[in-house]
């Protein structure tokens, strides 16, 4: 009996450096500094108009545990979503509502793999990926993923390598490189003729700049879904999102979602619900991203951060910034401290290359946009 | 490569058997029938008025995410409860704030267990413990606890099971009873002898009907102690809770937390850290429930439930039926077909033996109580 030390190598999880950053920028933001947040994964506007006014309509009721599946209409108004905005008919059982996406990888990864198991997942890639299939005993397997097929993984990287599942995030954090339909249909095809699971992150739909962006469930109903309220309905700090099972899952999904969560938090599916009925305020936050991403493209290669993908969707821009750093964390530490302007290094999305990468975020107001692009074209004309 | 089906087995948990009487009970009520709930462990009140008040003049702010651990101040104000109801002084920087207890358990468990571990914990007991720890790929250890010792484990019961943790609860769901000061430390004091983790559930604290319950906290600084606002503050659907962690794990949880929840939910939060002024409320609360327990303990024993160790807390009555059945799950279908009283059979909270207990909640109006109690002394008086 007994245990050498009170801790689990499982637990041993790496944190976000990208927290420190921002943990650095309010330190600033206290002494007196202004900055700008290019850092943050989320939008600065608040949930939909809808949502807040169906929310505070229920507050003088019981907000109890509701069934673990979520609210009957809220999967209902999901389903409904697939039929939008994909044309696909999707029946509402399927759909599991989460207390974000987090949850969703949490009940996926539990009920898919056995400790121990390998999952791949492209690099670079959404860091909790990675760090949540550690903290449930799971393996990791990071697929480098390459500028020329725009930073997603392609059927040929996976062989050989053991994998038995594999997660894949269109469109991409921090690419913002989404998979045409080909090319997701080529992935799926080597999951489904490899025999092993696989999970589809589609938490930037919506949020797309040319065509939209495909979701697995055109193209299988084999695979995992994970989609959230966070980005394109502008919920992040609800914690609310959901996932589409195959039709044998939804009983088992069930299970563990009664005993991992019992339920996602009532107020937020309240609020999730009315959600749905906000596309229009919606849209008009994408068309202030869609202008963000304008002046950005055309402002960062201004300042001289020439090398990235045009993103598809989502609000990122992820530079190689190899020619001017091999210390992306250094780097981005003079860019807060000297030009006030928040950034990502790499290194939380890709372990390997991400020493020579920033992430640029575009989801606050044009105002910080145009602002923050002023001082980081100052910033780099001074460093000559 | 390849694996041969679509499933894990630490996925394949068992489902709440509480939650199937749910239903029934939802289809009767549907078909137009009257029924008194005694079989859900959550109360009939709204969140304070002062939590509703604070989120409603919070609403058209963005609640974006919050930092990991936890608003500062919810935290603060967490800790000062551990001042107010144990005078045991607590550094905020301790207090993890968690997406329920639910949230809570999944942190501590993977902080602290390596897959294949095991686990121990008391029986009749709360029943995600025990699937929340398989679908960690842990092994849950179940402690058959005796009505001698008011169904708690005792330190003896402990020895010889190869444990590398241990988790209690005081109050007990489904019992009500608590673990004294002598008892709780007697079980610390095990732990700590074994070199392995102790975990405290404190969720049910606060409602007492004679001494207060002990913290771990008052015995130990090693403890894990976990807690929540959904019974004592009334808050179940809300999904926030806390945990108290040991000082030198205090960074390893938050990069735990950071990665698997992201954040509590921020709503919550707000309305939690408001919830805290709303005692003069929560002990009005208080009242009814101890008025509820006078009725029960009178009224089952007047029924013919005349088995049960009387609780010292919480909202529940564990009684032993093994003089009325050996088929609980068929006993609590009759009683709520014919009496019109939904109960919960004993098999969700002990494997071994539950199969001839029922646990009676009286989390309702004092009006249902009354009611309720009725009813179950006409069926068992027709029952002879």
């Amino acid at each position: 009996m007994g245990r050498s030390s009170e801790a689990s190598r499982r637990g041993d999880v790496d944190a976000f450096i990208v927290m420190d950053v921002m943990e650095r920028a309010r330190a600033l933001e206290a002494a007196g500094r202004s900055i700008i947040h290019m850092e943050v994964g989320q939008p600065g506007t608040p949930a939909p108009k809808t949502a807040r006014a169906a929310l505070a309509a229920a507050l003088d009721q019981p907000l109890g545990y509701t069934v673990a599946l979520g609210l009957p209409e809220l999967r209902a108004g999901i389903a409904k979503l697939y039929k939008d905005w994909y044309g696909v008919d999707l029946d509402p059982a399927r759909v599991v509502v989460t207390p974000g996406s987090s949850g969703a990888f949490l009940l996926a990864f539990t009920a898919l793999f056995e400790a121990g198991e390998r999952v791949g997942l492209g690099e670079p890639g959404y860091p909790s990926y990675r760090q949540i299939l550690r903290a449930l005993s799971l393996e990791p397997v990071g697929i480098p993923a390459s500028l020329e097929n725009r930073l997603q993984p392609v059927a040929a990287d996976l062989e050989g390598k053991g994998l038995d599942g594999l997660i894949v995030a269109s469109p991409g954090n921090p690419s913002g490189t989404m998979l045409n339909h080909e090319a997701l249909s080529s992935l799926i095809g080597w999951a489904e003729k490899a025999g092993v699971p696989f999970i589809s992150d589609e938490i930037y739909h919506g949020l797309h700049y040319g065509d939209r962006a495909v979701s697995a469930l055109e193209i299988s109903q084999n695979a995992w879904v994970i989609n959230s309220f966070s980005k394109y309905f502008s919920m992040t700090g609800w914690r609310i999102g959901w996932m589409v099972v195959p039709e044998d899952q939804i009983r088992r999904v069930e299970r563990l979602a009664q005993n991992m969560f019992i339920c996602p938090p009532h107020a937020s599916q309240i609020a999730a619900l009315a959600a749905l009925d906000s596309i229009d305020e919606m849209e008009a936050n994408r068309a202030v991203y869609a202008e963000n991403r304008r002046l950005m493209t055309e402002g960062l290669r201004e300042a001289g951060f020439r090398n990235f993908a045009p993103p598809d969707g989502a609000f990122y821009i992820y530079a190689d910034v190899s020619d001017l750093t091999r210390d992306s964390l250094a780097f981005a530490g003079e860019i807060l401290e000297q030009a006030g302007v928040a950034v990502t290094p790499g290194l939380d999305f890709d372990p390997l290359r991400g020493g020579q990468t920033l992430r640029f975020s575009y989801a606050r107001a044009t105002a910080d946009i145009i602002e923050g692009l002023r001082r980081l074209k100052a910033f780099m004309a001074a460093r000559g």
